[in-house]
């Protein structure tokens, strides 16, 4: 079996936006991440910045809460409204033709497809904290505590829009240390499988 | 890196056996299964049977209760210093050379070693319960019943033994669905990182 769409999960620090971006060049498809957001934006009216905190939870926000809160009264809140735009973007991309996400639930979005590689990049918590510094540079805050604070935010909104348990390996077909394996095995290991 | 040593871990009828079998043919090293068996009854006196029962959890026996209350009066239970051999065993094999490993616990007991690759194979439930009837035939008990129940056997004594959750991703370098990814995949992909 070979597969025309392959889809990434990733924890935070892991490289996994890396691993999908050089397995898009290296297999001369496109990479959907960003292309995501700005579609989700202008189809939305929101700022691109305001998204992506919403489609992985605001530290700052009590965003369950809200949703909850506003379903109570309209049925659906605007998270919900986003929940929906995303699977619609992410379905249509898809359809045109072999490629690469990353983030976004795409892998949750696009379980149904049977061409569809549904992969998972994780890596030690050590090596995510030394890596997240290296990319994004220090803040106030504790490199441990940013990698922390951010995989339990995607595995809340993974959590509460899937029902399923964010990077547990049965949700996926394969499941990578790219801690371990370094971030160029990872992406042979996929192109090999496409 | 390469790996010179890869250990598997894997789920009843996930095909885990066949690939590590495979495994070592392609790379013409030795695969420790049965031979691990062999040792640890020649050097502990019992059959070989009674072993493999016991290094995956008896149904029959209350063997949690067992190993819990022999280990309050002797301070190890017979089911302890059964771990301890497989340890040394497993430990020994390693030292001699590039090899496979299918469970025992192998994966976890060659934490330690660098060039240990850590893999885990699974499967959905459906394609392991037909896998069983296959290889090893119909018994009175539903292939469902018999798959949940062996992995059920196998957490347990995992956990017991390690303290970590059996077949969490973040415990492997690499977790692959055999039943989507194929066997003959699952062989090359694990290959190529040797």
């Amino acid at each position: 079996m070979s597969y025309r769409i392959i889809a990434i999960g990733r924890q935070f620090g892991s490289g996994g936006s890396t691993i999908a971006r050089k397995l898009a060049e290296k297999l001369g498809v496109p990479c959907y991440d960003e292309e995501i957001l700005q579609q989700m934006a202008a189809e939305s009216g929101f700022a691109p910045e305001f998204l992506k905190e919403q489609t992985e939870l605001s530290a700052s926000r009590n965003w369950i809460g809200h949703a909850l809160y506003a379903g109570m009264f309209t049925g659906n809140s605007y998270q919900d409204e986003l929940w929906a735009l995303q699977n619609k973007i992410i379905t249509e991309l898809a359809a045109k033709g072999p490629c690469v996400f990353v983030g976004f639930c795409a892998e949750y979005i696009l379980r149904k497809h049977d061409n569809c590689l549904r992969a998972f990049i994780y890596a030690d918590l050590d090596k995510r904290a030394k890596r997240i510094v290296e990319q994004y540079g220090e803040t106030g805050v504790a490199p441990e505590k940013r990698v922390k604070d951010k995989d339990r935010r995607r595995a809340t909104y993974y959590q509460y829009y899937t029902d399923l348990k964010w990077g547990a390996a049965q949700n996926y077909h394969i499941s990578l240390n790219s801690g371990t394996l370094g971030i160029d095995a990872c992406v042979d290991i996929l192109a090999n499988l496409y």
